[in-house]
């Protein structure tokens, strides 16, 4: 896995660019003597591995894009591609789900059912390459679907996983507040987009403070807002752009909604207008509670009951969740931070790296937990 | 006078860079026999015409520079310099002192008391010309001083007059809100610059609202906002650009404490900071009662009393204010538009124009002033 | 004069409920052998004086009644009736009137046209007696209206006009923001009226500051409000009351206007609703132009130029107004005060007193105005 | 359990007031042979039970006073005393208590360990009993403390746990916003307190919205507003008052934190001062781990692992975080609504019963809890 991880990691490509890794990828799955179909959904590669007894399918799912960083690593391993760097792990989930399809296909006399690796490309991105493989049929005959990300907020040697939504909804909007501009000395016979930016923008947080039940979680950030020229002449419009983060459909409506009738209302008692556009984001991603308890006894098999903990839910976004809306199944996080070994920093970093021991436990979890759905339902 | 506005609207020079007109008008009243002073307060020109009878020193005041804008007018007396323009009618103030120049000085043996002529640089600057004319000594002497403006506003035929402030105090601000960002996810961990701005922008409200008399008028008018680079992250501050108009200092200052009140209140509540910058603009424009009335009698003996309106006060500023804060006097408008022959154009446009007409009424109504004023006080 | 108002002062009667001080009146012009209306538009008292010569009719307006306020002041001629007060000098102008009708009518044969005595009751209330006079044909015939108001502060000796707009237009309304309670621990479940009653207040702010010409007068005044019952339910509503002062129709409107846009909107976006009862109060007083330069003039005729004044507008409200909508006139004060004497309190405090003097010097300027209208309009 | 539960029911007490209750609950205990004390913080009662084994001391809480609500219900056994109810099912908790009482003192021989009964007074005042009863030494000895509450919102037959917070903090507080009152008409010679108000209920949004981790929760209601008493006069002063929910002390600290920054920032830039009554309530209740295990093993042994079931925390408080600030211990609900029955009320309303059902399944569960901490624990 550590040979097949660095080769990854040395040759990054960006989501929905991918070449030369779904290549690598297919390549590596039909040698093992998996059917393997490729461009699906567009760059993704499926491998499936038939059992000798019978039984259910699992997925095993990863995502193996780059990002659009520079790496500032000193390693003999490091990216090739300036300004283009697996700094999010997914090498390290690529190199775990061949070197599991390795281990698997040895092992297919005694393998109850079949396993799909499902290797996805453009996590990335949104939309993501998980909407697209899931309607191009990757998870065709797929009982269930687990997965693992590697998390430098843990040490290695941790398992974390969570009961429920593990990561939120993330969306985006632009609000585009539209008064009619004029002479600053003659507000009168204006319509001050600034004046009813900032009126949107107060009321936008009553949202979060009165219209979401408090026990829910909900976030509505504008992260900029521009309007303007000058100090003397009212602006006839102002732009507000923002993030929306929620960790259910419901909770997300109710935010969406309410940021409409707001912004409507809004700028009605401004005597303006306005335009919303509104992007989704990666749904929220919900864990099934059976798969979930099947990936806490893996955890425990792996690394023993106490290094197996509960995390509270992230808002960070995940396309996972396309595969979970459609068949069950579980995202768990595999600590790979080693202080000693200075690796510390978080994904997006451009120093990220990981303890490649994370690797193994990582598969083995994803092992035990493929052997235990298989054992649970059969 | 209209030979000599022709010529200055050919060659016009933008505020602090007057070479040539200073030079035209200093020529001109030298010729004339006045004695003159050259780069007063800078580029200045003032001349004195003493009178050979016994009286007041009467000031009247005429502005000569021009302005950054592309002439749009097809005449035969366009603008020779592309982007430079005459277009607040300083060439015809200029042409009316130095007309009246040439009358009174062929008329000086009868004339009581002296005519100081202020030929005055860079109104259009702040600070402008007036400041540095008035420390210089151009008043010195001088027991009231006069001046008009063309004001397309109203028809050529018309005086325009008001009793106290005519012009607003007009002062510029720029407050920048400091915060901390970071994750548009976690706002807990931030001090966000864009909510703090919304209220700030909220409560600068209830200045004008809530702590001016609603019998005086002030405007706090937010032109500009600018904060923050995309959705997904809190801004770290935001610069909000505004003006603010006033026509007493009591006002003003009052609005100015508000200001300042508010913005260190609203981002202590924050967690944040703050950095105000402010620009004071002119002074208001306040007319002497006595000096106002002599214009009123002045402008019923040149254009008739139907012809001699009380206008309310503008918020527009003008450095005259200067003078009148040193000497009684009194500032007012000559209509100058011709619909018939188009000239609609308010100033600082690039079509605007006179009626030269208005330049014989202007100078009329100043001559009459200068002489009931000296009637008056003798 | 000071025998007649120390009557009236001793017999105070409330708006709408004079019995006795109509009665005084009416046979009081009865006796001068004036014609004489009782119970004009309810307990109004018209009395008219006919001259010998020909000439145009002016009305001479006096309001009588007194408020609910228990004088405290210890004068020989205190109120007999506890809690009801002439705290507003209606005694006084009732006095003047009649001293003026006697005066007049000694003077009768030498008088040109006709003088209309206009006694009305209820100044103080809203809709006051002046509407119901008017509408009871109390200004038939007249041409040109007067009257004039005691005004402690200023001194006795001062007459105080205004062209134009003197008094405000003085409106009410109430606000009931309804929204659904619940527990203060769900806001989610609720309507939150005191979070919707607060944007709305906020919201109000922006009528004056960015809806109204700065160059005008515009008054949003939240007097009260009240919701809720205690700590942890959500109110179901929150009543807030206030006032509106404009000087002008078009502004009255705009702000009317605009308080409905933005509580309609505020309570939309809250998902709330609301009611709005808006209760119009007198209109504005605007003096007419010729009427007021006879008053100017009157007044400098009385009491010398130096001591005639023009005052800035007064936010409150006059029904003086009602008369004026319909003949031109004008509304000025007659300075009451006397700080030797101790005359300082302002109206409608239980130790407002006058210096009778004041009385002659109203007197003798409606005279003089009489006189004035007739020579100028003959 | 019955015949207790409806004797109690029948003689409902409110907070602080328990005479009778008490002493029934002391004599009860005496008789079955165990060491009582009385008074204990007030009017609680404690009573030890000594195991003949060695073993850990086990507290089993119940609070018994009742609610100043008037009992709707037709039942024979319906409040004796108008206007006082037992409408929060304390009656039941006692009667669980005596019945462990009674039938652990039955099979003290057998017991290894300590019981102590720790019968509490006022739990629905604030301060309520518990934090006198453990000042006064009622969990002297105690090792752990279990105790249960009836619960409407699940039918018989459900044991309802939560591991952690299972209680908010609940504090209240009371703000009086002081300005300078004065006639409507004159908003810029007041600080007008009801704008004050507006804008600190507008930005007590942001604390909520913009301060708190949007993972933890915190509500912050302003449950009355009042201010002010009509249309035309400045109101000097506005009481709010509101409560404040949260689950730690962290998230608690950091509200009120930023309440008293908003309101001392509001008020200043409004122009007028504060006063801030802050009232805690009862802390939140924090169950611990392993009681908590301890708690849902013995809900399995009682009602089949299919009727446990964990809750999200609830908004309300509970004075048993006094207990549970000093000795580890759990907090569990016992389903006791049947809508067959129609039991379906909630606590506090003039209806509430429960299903008697409800106490055996409590006891047992209680018992169970009982030994099964000495089983682990010794």
């Amino acid at each position: 896995m550590i040979v097949i991880r660095r080769d990854l990691h040395m040759h990054p490509i960006i989501s929905h660019k991918e070449v030369r890794t779904p290549e690598v990828i297919a390549e590596y799955l039909t040698n093992l003597g998996l059917e393997v179909k490729t461009n699906v959904g567009g760059r993704g590669v499926v491998g499936i591995l038939r059992g000798a007894k019978p039984g259910k399918t699992v997925g095993i799912r990863a995502d193996f894009d780059a990002l659009p960083i520079n790496e500032k690593n000193d390693v003999p391993y490091k990216s090739k591609f300036p300004g283009v760097m697996h700094a999010c792990g997914h090498d390290a989930h690529t190199a775990i789900a061949l070197g599991l399809a390795k281990a698997f296909s040895e092992w297919k006399h005694e393998l109850a059912g079949n396993i799909v690796f499902i290797h996805q490309h453009a996590e990335e991105a949104v939309p993501g390459g998980a909407k697209y493989m899931v309607e191009d049929g990757a998870l065709e005959g797929v009982d269930a679907v687990f997965t693992t990300h590697m998390e430098n907020a843990y040490p290695v040697g941790k398992v974390i996983y969570r009961h429920g939504y593990i990561m939120a909804f993330s969306d985006r909007f632009e609000i585009e507040v539209i008064g009619q501009g004029g002479h600053g000395a003659f507000p009168h016979q204006t319509s001050d987009a600034v004046m009813m930016a900032s009126q949107l923008e107060n009321q936008l947080q009553t949202i979060v403070s009165r219209k979401i039940d408090p026990l829910d979680s909900a976030v509505i950030s504008i992260g900029s807002i521009h309007g303007g020229e000058g100090a003397n002449t009212i602006a006839d419009s102002v732009i507000l752009k923002g993030t929306i983060r929620t960790f259910s459909q419901e909770v997300r409506e109710a935010v969406i909604h309410n940021v409409k009738k707001i912004t409507a209302a809004v700028t009605e008692a401004g005597g303006g207008t306005y335009r919303l556009d509104y992007e989704e984001g990666h749904p929220a991603t919900w864990n099934h509670p059976e798969e979930t308890d099947i990936i806490v006894d893996s955890g425990k098999a792996v690394v023993g009951k106490e290094n197996v903990t509960e995390m509270p839910p992230q808002m960070g976004g995940e396309d996972f969740s396309h595969f979970l809306n459609k068949v069950p199944g579980s995202y768990f996080f595999t600590g790979s931070a080693n202080a000693e070994k200075r690796i510390v920093y978080p994904y997006h970093h451009n120093q990220f790296d990981i303890d490649e021991e994370a690797m193994v436990i990582g598969a083995k979890t994803l092992a035990k937990a493929t052997i235990l759905y298989n054992e649970k339902n059969n």
